[in-house]
Parts: C-alpha cells; sequence; structure tokens
C-alpha cells in the first residue's frame, strides 16, 4: 500500500481525527503578545493558565536584559557544531558546575534540548542485557528512551510502590550477575500534578540493586525548600542516582540536565548520540540560563508566591467540589467524566471559556490522558495573583453551566 | 552487577577509552571568539575549518542584526509550551509557508531541533508493519528513529542502488498488500561529503511502490540552482516525497523541517512525539530563521564564493596526493589509513597542526568513520579565503612529516 494513502486515508488516531475539529482552539492555539498571565487569543485579553512559568522568569526584567545582552553580544549561531566537535564553552562548563551545586551532586551534564537529551540519557546507560523498570505514566521523551532499549523493560502502574517491588524481587531472582537494574521515575508528573514516590522508590535500594533515574522537569527551582526539586522535598535526593531537569518549566528556557556521579557522567559525555551527533544550543541560551538559574536559587519569594497561587487555587477548585486528583506540585488538574462531555463539546468548551469570561487554560484528553477521563490543566505562576483564582473557578462552572447543561462531574482519579 | 560500576568499570568503548586522552583536543576543544574564519584555541588564533557555516550566515550583519533585534523584542522565553498546546505563532507558520516555496513542495512543517524532529518523524511515519530500507551510513538521527521501530528494517550499504534495489524486490514479493515502505537517504552525507544517489533512487519509483525521505542537511541552502537542496542539485525533488532540511549548518541557526503533501504534513502536526510532547523553538530563532532563509535565497554570491574556496581547497588537496574521496559538496575529508597513526598520534597531530601551523581542524575516528580509516574534515565557507587554501595544505602535510614521520598513507575509500 502506497505510505501516504495510509497515513492520510487509513486508520488514524483520535486526535488526528479530531484536529481540524480542536485546530486553533483546543490544539495549536494562537497565542499573542508578550509572554505571561495576560496574552491575546483571537484579538481578546485573556487570563492565561497554560504555561509553565512557575517563577514568573519568562518575562521577569532580568531574564529579559540578559536575554537582550547576551544575544546582542554573540547572535543566536554560535556554537555551529556538537559540543564534542566545536561547541565546548567555558560558559557551558559554568553553568554545570551550578546545576551540580544546585542539585547537591558531584557533576552536571548540560544537554541540547530536554527530549532528546532524556532519550539518548537512556539509550547510554543501558545495554541490551540490562533492566529498565520505569513508571507507566511516565512523559513521552521516557517511554521513547525505553522504547529503544532492546534488552528486558517493564513499566510498573503509576506510583505504585508494591507492584514495583514485586518486579524488582522477580528481576533480582531471573537476572544474570552480570545484568543491572535501572529505575525511572518523575519528580513531578506533568499532567497531573503527583508527585512521583521518590522516598518508597529509595527505600527499596535497601533490598535491591538498582540505579534510580528521576525526570524532575515539574520539580526543578520549584519544589523544595530552595527549589532543589522533588528530591530535596521529599528528604532523598541522595538516593536519586541520576537526577534528570530541565530549563523548559520553570527555568523559562530551553536544554536539560542530569547531574549525578562524575565518572558515570564523563562517560555519558562521549556516548550520548543526541548529544554528540547534534549542535549545542547557542550560546546566549546557555549564559541566559545561567541567570535564570542565579534567579531560581536566590529569589525564594518567586516560588512562595507561585505556592500562594497555586494554594489559593486548588483550595477555590475543591471548595467548588471539583476533583484536583493527586497534585502535589503547582500543577493543578480538574479531572472530570468524559462520558458526560464529547468531544466537540470538549472544545466548545474551551472556546465558550475563554470568549465569554476570557480564561484560557488547556484541556488535554485522550491519548494524551486516558480514556474515560478528560481533564483541563491550570497551571499558578508567579506571574499570577491570587485574586485571579476566584474569577477563574466561576469562569469554569459557568462555561460548564452553558456548554454541558450543568457542572462537571467530577471523575475518581487518585494517585 | 551495579548499573554505574558497569558504565564505568566494565567493557567501554573506543571514545571512551580514550576520551581522556583526546579531551579539550580531538575531541570538546574550545573554540573563544566571535564564531567564523579565524577564532581562538588555547589562547592562539587558528584558521578554523570545523564549523558548517557553509554560507557565512553565522557572523553575517544582518543575521547578527536580526539576533540581537528579535531577542531584544520577544526575550528567549518565548513560547513556553510545545506548538500544539501554546505555542503556535504567525512567525512559525510564515516560515513554514517560505520554507514550502524554497524545497518546492506544497506544505512544510518546522521543527524544535533535527535531531529529535528526523527520529519522531520516522516514528510517526510508519506502523509495526510497514518497511523501513536505509542508507548504512546514514546519521545518528536518522538511525535512532529506525532503532525506534518495530517493523522490518534494512539497511543497503552506502549509495548501492543494485542492492537497494533488490531489497526492494524482494519487499515487493513478501510484503502484505496493506504494508507500505519508506526509503530513506541523505542529501549529502555529512561525513564524507557524498552525494547520495537521489537520481537513481527516484528512478526506482517507477517499478516499485515506496516513498522516499532525503535527510538534506548538507545540502539545504548550498547545492541547487537557487540553494534549494540536493534534490534541486540533482533534477529529482518532486521525486523526493519527504524533503527534510536543517536549519543547524547553512542556515546558522537551529531548527529543522519537513516538506512535501500537506495531509500527510496536517497528520504529523497531531502525531510526532517529540514535537508534542516538547516546547517550541524561542521565537527570536522563528524569527531570525526566516531572515536566514531570505539570505539563503536572495544572495547567491554567498553559495558561488562557498564553492570558491570549496574547489579550490579541493584541487589542491588532490594536487598534494591527498585522498578526498566522493566528496561532492563542501564538505571536503582528508582519508588515510589510520593503521599508520594510533590515536594518540593522532591527538598528538591535531595538537601540532593547531599549535605549529594554527589550523584547526577537526580528526574523526572509529566509531564514528569506519575502523582502519581515519579521516580529517575540512568545511570551507562563505567566510573562507581562496588564500586560505594553500596554507592549509602545507600544514596538513608539514604536521605529519612531525608527527609520524612521513606524509598520510592516503585510505582507499570510495563512493
Amino acid at each position: 500500500m502506497d505510505l501516504f494513502q495510509k497515513l492520510t486515508k487509513g486508520a488514524s488516531t483520535p486526535l488526528a481525527e479530531l484536529s481540524h475539529a480542536a485546530h486553533g482552539i483546543a490544539a495549536y492555539p494562537r497565542l499573542t503578545g508578550p509572554i505571561g498571565r495576560r496574552m491575546a487569543w483571537q484579538g481578546k485579553e485573556m487570563l492565561v493558565w497554560s504555561i509553565n512559568n512557575y517563577l514568573g522568569l519568562a518575562d521577569h526584567p532580568e531574564v529579559r536584559a540578559a536575554d537582550a545582552e547576551f544575544a546582542d553580544r554573540y547572535g543566536l549561531a554560535t556554537p555551529m557544531g556538537a559540543r564534542m566537535m566545536s561547541g565546548e564553552t567555558d560558559e557551558l562548563e559554568a553553568l554545570e558546575s551550578e546545576l551540580a551545586a544546585y542539585a547537591r551532586k558531584p557533576a552536571a551534564l548540560f544537554f541540547n534540548f530536554g527530549y532528546q537529551g532524556m532519550f539518548s540519557l537512556i539509550d547510554a546507560l543501558v545495554d541490551r542485557h540490562d533492566w529498565i523498570v520505569y513508571d507507566g505514566e511516565s512523559h513521552a521523551c521516557i517511554i521513547d528512551g525505553v522504547r529503544l532499549h532492546r534488552g528486558p523493560k517493564k513499566a510498573f502502574p503509576h506510583n505504585d510502590i508494591g507492584r514495583l517491588e514485586s518486579i524488582l524481587a522477580r528481576i533480582e531472582r531471573e537476572r544474570h550477575p552480570d545484568d543491572a537494574v535501572l529505575v525511572i521515575s518523575e519528580g513531578v508528573f506533568g499532567m497531573s500534578g503527583a508527585q512521583g514516590r521518590l522516598r518508597d522508590i529509595v527505600a527499596l535500594k535497601e533490598r535491591y540493586d538498582f540505579r534510580l533515574l528521576v525526570d524532575d522537569a515539574h520539580g526543578f527551582g520549584v519544589l523544595g525548600p530552595d527549589g532543589g526539586g522533588t528530591g530535596e522535598e521529599q528528604g532523598v535526593q541522595d538516593g536519586i542516582d541520576l537526577y534528570f531537569g530541565t530549563f523548559a518549566k520553570a527555568g523559562a528556557s530551553i536544554g536539560a540536565f542530569v547531574a549525578g556521579d562524575a565518572d558515570v557522567l564523563w562517560r555519558l559525555r562521549y556516548t550520548m548520540r543526541s548529544q554528540i551527533f547534534a549542535k549545542g544550543l547557542p550560546w546566549p541560551i546557555v549564559a541566559g540560563n545561567r541567570v535564570r538559574l542565579r534567579l531560581m536559587r536566590t529569589r525564594p519569594e518567586l516560588r512562595q508566591k507561585c505556592f500562594a497561587v497555586s494554594d489559593a487555587l486548588k483550595k477555590a477548585l475543591i471548595a467548588a467540589d471539583l476533583n484536583i486528583g493527586p497534585s502535589a506540585a503547582p500543577v493543578t488538574p480538574v479531572f472530570f467524566d468524559s462520558s458526560g462531555l464529547d468531544l466537540i463539546k470538549g472544545v466548545e468548551y474551551l472556546r465558550v471559556l475563554r470568549e465569554k469570561y476570557g480564561v484560557f487554560c488547556s484541556g488535554v484528553i485522550y491519548p494524551v490522558v486516558p480514556a474515560g477521563v478528560a481533564q483541563l490543566r491550570l497551571i499558578p505562576t508567579a506571574a499570577h495573583e491570587v485574586e485571579d483564582v476566584e474569577p477563574t473557578v466561576q469562569a469554569l462552572l459557568g462555561a460548564a453551566e452553558e456548554v454541558i447543561g450543568r457542572t462537571f462531574e467530577p471523575a475518581s482519579v487518585t494517585s
């Protein structure tokens, strides 16, 4: 069969079927104006709850000044190659030292992009005899890295430590003494805001031989006493062998890193395919990430503000009988039974919420979340005000009345 | 076994073994100063032949002005999400229209990074019943995309059209009528400068049912009458179903794209995991890429200059009895028999070439190139002068005399 005919006329994913109805509203909406809490959608000003700008750094004056200054100084074309070939710089090594210190690890290795960083990290860590055991709700970049693995692999049900333990016990019995085990979870799961049960996973290391890789994209800079992440928050940073973070969320930039053992990271420097065979990030981004990291470390008031808004939002949603699930981080979902809301109506809901109430949030559907349950996702940030919360909750309810004739049917979602 | 012990003490790759000897010289050298033909290495000024700045755009005044202006206007934090969630913009759609026109295709889709763009593109194109047939010397991003594929796949020896045909003939006999075939090659192979035999591959479409994806990272903006790429150069752009290009080389930036059928690209917009689940590129980069694309299209003198230097370099290397292999693009390798040069001496060679002669080029060894053959790689650009060529060739020869006591033993490498 012709490949293109198959792609365009054959069986398609739910997303592809719905894409035309959703385009521009639920998917690929166009937000205009300076990044922040208020942006325009289709010419109308919105209160925006859709961007992972936890600390408000995206439009922070010091960040904006640094971005302008470094782009003027270096241009955006430097470097013109992979770090291994021609792109290595003092700035990169300084950033890595600062990241290692913040993550309380001996060393850090910076990546040109989070998705391919994680994908190649997993690929470089294991050989085809090693086991990978990973949380079943892991982010796509983890899943894709695991997909590359030709050896044994097993997902455990999301945050189900009992099942993880039984998998580890089975591996302990079955594996050859030369084979190693890598366990992967997340600090904060980006769709639900649930924290990975890192303390419980680390406790298993007393009985089982494995190394733990944690993707803390949504915890880095946000959780823990000084923003050092979910490992700090749960008091088990030492038990995380490879701590992965990204600048794409709180860091308001791009690029990512892993922090951990210096010898292991040295080896990764020479084996990670997406880093050896692809360009380093533009220097203004590397230099700008150092500025962002300094603000993360030295401005606790930004985290406090983010949590003040987050706490108010969660409280108001619960008071309105909405189900925010297991969120234990700023990411705040509203789960509801999607059987009461077909997907065309879901798009209509987002449209009414925006046009009538001026509230912009994201709605996610299968396959991004499991079938049967739909969800809205709100991201409170330091750029919001506590006063934004109440009108937002009223808008969510009002649009529900208008589009589906009643308020949401909460779905039963637990961690 | 403990994973970290295995990684640091167990069997290791040749690169890992050599990394300490090579670090800072053959690998991770630190070039300082503004990007261009002359940069410093360890405080000494170098004539640099290691950056894919084919058209000299990396430090072009219009590029520098655009980068400074857009970073000042938008900052580098915008957008704060994937295009699908919150990152879509008019600028992205304008860039895609301009890319489609330049690539002479109905539509184009821009990606946040070339490496993950390619592996997710391959992943999204095929299902597990479809066949992938690919050139055996394909870039790592293609290989990783193919590795994600659970279905049948087969490499053909580099540019061996006879073998490709026999694979296609076998698939024609074996495949189920519902299964599709994707053939992948490159416009210009980045290590050797050889062109993919696209004309011959396209001719096979008369007899076999497949779609052709071409990665033209090193041809885009460089080859063809107006820089439209290797398909234009060979007169078969129409036969390339999916034309993949990147801004990382001639475009002096980051980001990539695929151009082709509009319906197929619409579907990819909704299915490519590295694009749906990762952030869009900063807007200053997107806007800056439009400026770069305009320069590619409207300044043929930049291509002419690049080829003037490239032609002079190739001619001088051949005159010196060096083997430049099958190069048919600016990328200019010098192949030699590595049995006459152990790898420690290879590193020493690069050091002497830099310290004594002030010439900086890259040397590549197994596993980046096949075992037994080592190579230097020189990238002539519009930023070089024809007068740079002769002293460079003399330096290559002089350093060889000094380090290995004689000139290179050319390796027999053909396309």
